[in-house]
């Protein structure tokens, strides 16, 4: 800027000083340019946003409601859109009152609102290791001890998890039962009782992070932990991979003391989320059939989620494993300890091929010899030639393995 | 909920233990009955939102640009959306590269943004007194120390602002030069540049939070602090009182190197702001001319404020001044010192009428012998009959003061 001459001396807060550079954001740069095939991204495919039905609900909101849908609003969200998200549970025999329901921008604001209304500095948290970034960089914020707990084939390590709650008397733990971001992993039955039991027992909070939930294409639907332990988890949802992200809609859903200072927090965060977009998605879930609309996702994402597991069963090295997932975005791919996932990354790079290393979703960041792949954007076709190119990254760095 | 039983022990954080519950917002549920004429609000006038060439824009964008207008984006906003907010500042001579500009969840997210990216606890930061709610308990969440300086009816007492700078060293000294909340107060051109000159000099940061600045109806357009003394001030607007504020829309200006700790705390905060309304806000602005917008809406606001004004000079003792505003929504009454707010909100009640009494405004939530007056959402002739209103409750409560 012309005006600028000479910066003044400025003092940031200690906590904005600890928070790392998005490792992602530098790579989904590289993985923008068109001629790359990238699993490196983390986006729903737009190809099945309901844009005719929303274009009619938006011109409906407009023509009946503008003047409300327009206008400063509630800090808790609009009543009947909560109501509707609370017959999102009722086959797991819920019966969820709206004071229980708080609107968020994103699932992304409930995880800094959970962080600013709970954690203290110092304060233990503990996660999945690995963990969704996005949690990581929200807690952040507010300088917990994170401690990560193994997880498992079916879920989270139930005794080295009890050992932790123990031992460090955790604010909370940070969970996402359904094909987590980044590993595509989800709770068994049996984990999701005991992890309910213990939490019980240990008089312990969770936070239960739910995005994906609704995105199951294969196997059956398995009840969120929060059904099982009501008491002692808070339940975050999305409308993100359910209708569009853009619009910026997600909830939580939990006891009403909690609710109350959750509430509190986001008045003084944004004041409200936009009220417009609320009055569109009701008005879409009036007139459209959600089911019908989801198994559009469903099919294409079981496809490409098949596609992507049966090349990377043709084409990787025995020796790597990788989640075949259920329902989601995202599989995860182990190579043998000593290879180097950033390496990799670098090699398939210049293959025109990307992917994100697993590094940024470990705590201490340390090169890591995991790697997260997004199936949910590309055909089959793509899915396969992408695949190809990362294995020939690998038998270029690693030629003897093969 | 049937299914909460026994309810855990929680423990929330020091922070969130301390933030009052809004006073504003018990107020307004008392102010909402539809016999109340009702002052208490702080709602631009729905009847000057552009309902019609909003819809039209939301369809254009629903036709040419819904994929990308639906899906994930950029965490620092539209790039063409910041080019336009650019402009709105060529007048003052500015030329502001996009880079300077981070697009927020509305304006208070700039204000929770800025908390979290320079105050640590202890930390002082200087305000106004009286000063903003909404920025009080944005930046209490931080836990710093306020210090409130006097503010004159010409801006900023400005030997005292400058002593507390130099001795207590303050993070930020948070001001709202134009049609302040809840004043109405404006600083002149000669405080302006008397406050860009000490901040200079002192080396010291300015937040300069203008959500009203293009909603001027009298006297002439002064220049932002901020072009005065761009490197020392991060400038704050809003799309909330000059189009809508349902789309939560408000932007954030400073220098790149605070920009990019903003952005920083906002991708934690919620990645990015709904990118739906972005696109509509950038449609309307193509196809409209926003002067002949704001119009309207100023004609109106000036009608209001006169008629507002004439009446409290009318049907208020002589021994209570008032803020004759230029621009904005709000006027503020002092009465005399021993006199309290409180209980005039009380009698004026019974009598249905309501106002802001002063209290909440104020750091340390004394009573206070102010009240703070919105004059944006009634016609003059209910304007007339509210201030009667409130005439006879203070003359209730005071009668021999008459």
């Amino acid at each position: 800027m012309g005006n600028y001459t000479k910066p003044i001396d400025l003092k940031y807060s200690d906590r904005i000083q600890q928070v790392p550079r998005s490792f992602i954001r530098d790579i989904l740069k590289v993985a923008s340019s068109p001629e790359i095939i990238s699993f490196a991204g983390g986006l729903p495919n737009r190809k099945y946003f309901p844009v005719k039905e929303l274009s009619e609900s938006t011109a409906r909101v407009m023509k009946n409601q503008a003047s409300t849908a327009l206008q400063y609003s509630l800090t808790s969200g609009l009543p009947k859109l909560r109501e509707i998200i609370a017959t999102f549970y009722t086959n797991q025999g819920l019966n969820i009152p709206i004071e229980n329901i708080l609107i968020t921008t994103g699932s992304q604001q409930a995880l800094d609102l959970i962080g600013k209304t709970f954690i203290n500095e110092g304060d233990t948290v503990l996660l999945e290791e690995p963990s969704y970034l996005g949690a990581i960089q929200a807690f952040s914020m507010y300088r917990p001890k994170f401690k990560a707990i193994e997880l498992q084939a079916d879920g989270i390590n139930i005794e080295k998890w009890e050992e932790a709650i123990k031992h460090d008397q955790p604010k909370f733990t940070y969970m996402i039962p359904n094909f987590q971001n980044p590993t595509g992993i989800s709770y068994s039955l049996q984990k999701r009782k005991e992890v309910a039991k213990r939490a019980i027992e240990n008089n312990s909070l969770l936070i239960e992070d739910d995005p994906y939930g609704k995105i199951r294409f294969s196997g059956e639907h398995l009840p969120n932990i929060f059904s099982l332990a009501p008491n002692n988890t808070i339940l975050l949802g999305s409308f993100s991979k359910i209708i569009v992200p853009g619009f910026r809609l997600g909830w939580v859903i939990a006891d009403k003391k909690i609710i109350n200072k959750l509430e509190v927090a986001k008045q003084a965060a944004d004041l409200h989320t936009d009220v417009f977009v609320q009055h569109i998605v009701i008005d879409f879930l009036k007139h459209n059939d959600l089911n019908t609309h989801l198994n559009k996702i469903l099919k294409a994402y079981k496809t490409q989620a098949d596609s992507i597991c049966d090349a990377m069963a043709e084409y990787l090295p025995e020796n790597f494993t990788f989640t075949k997932p259920q329902g989601g975005m995202f599989t995860w791919v182990t190579m043998p300890n000593n290879y180097s996932s950033l390496k990799v990354f670098n090699e398939a790079q210049k293959r025109n091929m990307a992917f994100v290393p697993g590094v940024p979703f470990y705590i201490d960041r340390k090169d890591a010899s995991t790697m997260r792949l997004n199936f949910s954007c590309s055909e089959p076709n793509i899915i396969n030639e992408g695949i190809k190119r990362l294995a020939k990254a690998i038998e270029q760095l690693y030629p003897s393995k093969f």
